[in-house]
């Protein structure tokens, strides 16, 4: 088969891979109905993150299982599935603490930019859906399996409860579904920094009440204008740089949170700093699956809509034009049909 | 009068200095009970925090009300009264939000090792206790002022609970103050890292359960080993050093809680480990004034008796050689009597 493999900077090619194969006894092989293109991606795409050798890209996937392995007992072949990107046994001590995407046995996926892939732990990764879905709920399905999955954990680790004040630093597809995520755990105002029109509109659309188009000091002082000098009592950070950081803790309030979900590069943090700020700090690789179930269920009842991140659909085999798309932030988030 | 002023490198003197005024209606004069000499205040002692000029010293303190601002309402002339070493209004939002040690009208104690002193903001600042207190009981309730009080919020920012598992990193007063905490807070376990015999003693005393003496890798795998592969659910990390904030952060389970209470002196996070890590982080100066009733109450009551740190007593003109004990670590902390 065809799959999506970066070989450098700029360098995306739709060629051919091996097919995936049960390996283990506890992995299925799945026909994927819709895959994308993650904004994590572009770290290598865009060379911040060498690429030594031809490496097989996405781990954001939806479809049918194909195949069971044989120790196998929660999924059948034909049903629908979403996995997180971080394959779980669900059974670990960190898996029982609600922290999956930190297994003891976790697997990353790396080739879901592709027809067909394989799960491990598909017991303790997959979830499957009530029925089998509809063509319109394909993308906010695929959006659960990290997107969305990923802003749930960033508005949860960043304590937003009925009433806050959430600042959301970050206007990509991720910041877009944190809106969307504090908006359904009952936050009363949510302030987004973004400096683009079409994604303040779905910001909007989401349940921002306030953009901040500022950045760096100016963009500070104006959440502390906005806020009558106390700051954010919740902070969502992904952009994962330096600036962005910076702007998160220095824009919430004494015993606020700020959480941080996309992987930092080159970020460091002054330990004083961040004594003297008097914030929470937390993040890592969101844990999908704990809220997996949840996600799904407020899909199907057609509760959310976190698909209308996704602007551009393509044919898997032109999966290089929505990286590029990405890149030059003509798209906010590329669909993949296979 | 005479107070505690520091010159240089080891180089305390107990010397005259201006006898403090009510400078604003809100003020009130204390006459210190009993004072004495925190481990913050080696940084300066020992130079890592440099001194340009001759610097007044002291941030913990109980004693009398002897002078009441025109301001003041809540104490009165002859009470006895505990404060923290962060003086706060108690009524701004970040006070109200529990953070009163980031108070918008905050100011820092400065010159407790000294037979008198001003406190700011007395309404919001002071707590007095039920009855005049006995001489015995008089250390608990000036550990209440800092120490007890900054490990109060270390157990807490750490999420200590019924059933934790605990790693308390340093052995020095805050260090065996977090045991005492972490025990009332319901911990089943608490490990301590420690190599010093008396300190040891004193952490069985106060509830460790467990003594860890490796330090470094060793230190970290010691933990794991004691956790069964897993980490400490709550790590309550004091030193300062970016050793024992490495120790605090690796030692601790995915999805775990780190609180760091002393001033980091050069200490840099790296974004990229702490988000792999999974850990939740919290510290800053602890906001002591909002554990201060609970406190001066479970003392009061004799459930608990904090003043055990203290192992040397000195009249306060002695000041320096408490200096000297605690720098060459033959005092946990030095009691002075003014």
């Amino acid at each position: 088969m065809r799959g999506t493999v970066i070989h450098g900077v700029k360098d995306i090619r739709f060629e051919e891979v091996p097919e995936p194969k049960i390996e283990k006894p506890a992995d299925v092989i799945i026909r994927l109905a819709v895959s994308c293109v993650c904004g994590s991606d572009l770290w290598a795409y865009r060379g911040v993150q060498p690429v030594s050798e031809p490496t097989p890209m996405g781990h954001e996937y939806c479809g049918y299982v194909e195949e069971v392995g044989s120790a196998v007992k929660s999924v059948k072949a034909g049903q629908f599935v979403v996995g997180s990107f971080a394959m779980s046994d669900n059974t670990c001590p960190h898996c029982l603490f609600g922290y999956q995407s930190s297994c003891q046995q976790r697997e990353w996926v790396s080739r879901a930019q592709a027809p067909y892939m394989r799960v491990a732990h598909a017991d303790g990764t997959l979830v499957s859906t009530s029925d089998k879905p509809s063509k319109e709920m394909l993308p906010s399905l695929l959006a659960a399996s990290d997107v969305l999955g990923t802003w749930w954990f960033a508005a949860d680790a960043a304590n937003v409860k009925k009433g806050s004040t959430v600042l959301v630093v970050g206007d990509g597809a991720v910041g877009l579904l944190g809106v969307l995520s504090a908006k359904q755990m009952g936050a009363d105002r949510i302030i987004v920094m973004s400096r683009h029109e079409a994604r303040q509109k779905l910001a909007r659309e989401f349940g921002a009440t306030d953009i901040v188009t500022e950045r760096g000091d100016a963009g500070i002082a104006r959440i502390k204008e906005l806020t009558k000098g106390v700051g954010a009592d919740s902070t969502l950070e992904c952009v994962g740089t330096p600036e962005a950081m910076q702007q998160a803790i220095q824009s919430t309030r004494p015993g606020g949170f700020v959480s941080y979900v996309g992987v930092p590069h080159a970020v460091e943090l002054d330990g004083q700093q961040l004594f003297f700020s008097h914030v929470h700090l937390h993040g890592g690789p969101a844990p999908v699956r704990r809220y997996l179930s949840t996600l799904l269920e407020l899909i199907e009842k057609e509760e959310i809509q976190p698909g209308k991140v996704f602007d551009l659909e393509l044919p898997l085999e032109q999966v290089a034009q929505g990286y590029a798309a990405m890149d030059e932030r003509r798209a906010i988030k590329a669909l993949l049909h296979p």
